[in-house]
């Protein structure tokens, strides 16, 4: 077992004293960096790239290089599992992502298959393996899994959704099926972040992208429900370290507190909530990850500094703050601007922290 | 000076007592009504048929011929105010709205003209009147306009968007341009209502469609704060009745107590927001209107009379609640649905008001 060199990510998570606030970014790796591109058209196709773990390890670190971040995390698709169960995920160019065999019937379901994660996860598993081996324990790796709600609604609508029809007519018509999707889903992400975990993953996040599509009552029965379930499944001890846990909802700033009590350490925040509001409803039992709108990144330096100025002063004195973005960054960045951004975080935190 | 022979909605929206829940629904005047298609093809195209005053009373009166609503609904578009300032809106087929000369400059926002609704906007102005002397008086016809924000979103961006890149950049970089824009927008919408206020409308509604799109504090400095503005300036009595206003942020739900402190009589609430949560926090201020998901309209009657009563009882014992959906009615629901949801507010609701 490595020891982390940098374990600021770790420690604000778990809400112990830091020095400087942490930062890293959602999709750091990604189409905003020209190495990452170069890295994409070298592999083929997207899901070439996630499967290949030499590739994936280097796309993971790209950003490492250019950027004082705190964590690294995997690169991945947040729909690897519903391929895992044989759904057949591809993307068409500028489609997004799309399943060859969509779920249609409640023989589907009890069809689907829990995926071992050794087996028929295996390149992910070892993408994990090679990614820790060559951080040498720069920073924390986070590992990740899309939340069972998010997955159903890709695997029940058959690609991105404006209106999500398909899977919450079911939701609405067929409730015992949608739960015992939900519930495979929910034994299947849990076996998966175990396994991220007991081959490397510092510290483990649940993107709930979809979950604030829903009503409160729909989001508590359908999604949170599932998410808790996931989080009542991981082994979150490795060696006598704590591995953090992050459940972020996307449009979930509503349901912070009902949130907070699944014992997840900490709360992604998307850009719209308050994050002083959202501490002081729930920071002494989590903490919280965010929360800068992304499309401050197109502004220019001088105003992205002030943003981050701003957010760093609204979560206030102490520890318990990891900064992000509050949704993953957009492809078309400038580089210069994301420098900005993580710059300023280490300039401005440190008065917080004494 | 007609006597309405159903003035439910007035008396909701005022929170005075009433023996039921009013009902109607966003968009009931559309797409999922075969008479309503009818009408749009007779018309030619989608702005035909809103600068038609006479086609669109028939398509605002068609929903009243069904269902047992409690209000009628100008059937117009929220983007007629940048129309009639010169920027050319039209709706490519299955494309969305789309402006001829997008704002690209400073210049651009000094050069916008403060429309004369009378003049500029005499076919929606006309629209009240018809659609007035139509009704007579046997349910309250609703005036509405698009908020400033959500105006200068689709000014900026020419279009719909998914991203909001443009117009957060324009505020980002260039606050005081933004702040020019929205202070033109209050006005031109201030006079609109006013307008159509003086025509006949006996309530109006604020759509600030892309309100929640923004962070917090962006929403009170470049949505909330321009809403309000709207509200100060709208005169809200007519031969000595009060004339209800409503402001509908959709995404809005973690900001509901600053809308309440705007003067508004009620506010719309998306179906994200729990209405009982959204009660306990500003019921003792505003009405709320809402909130069903849209999609239950896709469910079996059984399932959506379900719903109905469970929003009723969140909502609980009371006036201050129009029964309405979270967004608009989708164009693909089945007529028979919504007249499940209609008829379920008609019988499950008059326990809450004894």
């Amino acid at each position: 077992m490595t020891t982390l060199a940098n374990d600021l990510l770790i420690r604000a998570l778990l809400r112990q004293p830091v020095e400087r606030t942490p930062v890293w970014m959602m999709r750091q790796a990604g189409r905003y960096l020209p190495e990452y591109r170069a890295t994409r058209s070298k592999a083929g196709s997207f899901m070439q790239l996630c499967t290949n773990p030499e590739l994936a390890c280097e796309v993971t670190l790209q950003p490492l290089e250019r950027y004082a971040f705190d964590a690294a995390i995997l690169f991945s698709d947040i729909l690897t599992i519903p391929d895992a169960m044989g759904l057949g995920l591809s993307f068409a160019e500028g489609e997004g992502p799309q399943f060859a065999k969509p779920i249609r019937s409640a023989q589907d379901i009890q069809n689907l298959p829990i995926p071992d994660p050794e087996t028929e996860l295996r390149y992910v598993i070892d993408a994990v393996r090679v990614i820790k081996r060559e951080l040498q324990g720069r920073v924390p790796l986070i590992g990740f899994s899309g939340s069972p709600w998010t997955l159903a609604t890709y695997m029940v609508e058959g690609k991105s959704s404006k209106s999500f029809q398909k899977v919450k007519s079911l939701m609405f018509n067929e409730p015992q099926q949608m739960h015992q999707l939900l519930d495979k889903l929910a034994q299947s992400v849990a076996s998966y972040l175990n396994a991220q975990i007991a081959a490397g993953a510092d510290a483990v996040m649940l993107f709930d992208t979809w979950g604030g599509m829903l009503s409160h009552s729909d989001y508590l029965e359908f999604s949170l429900r599932y998410a808790q379930q996931v989080r009542q499944l991981l082994n979150t001890k490795r060696d006598g370290h704590t591995i953090p846990t992050v459940l972020f909802t996307k449009g979930g700033g509503l349901w912070l507190e009902a949130m907070a009590d699944t014992g997840y350490d900490a709360l992604g925040l998307d850009w719209q909530t308050s994050i002083a509001a959202a501490r002081a409803r729930v920071g002494d039992q989590v903490a919280l990850q965010g929360n800068m709108d992304p499309i401050t990144l197109y502004a220019q330096p001088e105003v992205i500094r002030a943003k981050v100025a701003g957010i760093l002063a609204e979560f206030g004195q102490g520890s318990g703050h990891v900064f992000n973005l509050g949704h993953g960054i957009l492809p078309d960045i400038n580089p210069e601007h994301v420098k900005a951004m993580v710059d300023a975080v280490h300039e401005f935190s440190p008065q917080y922290h004494r």
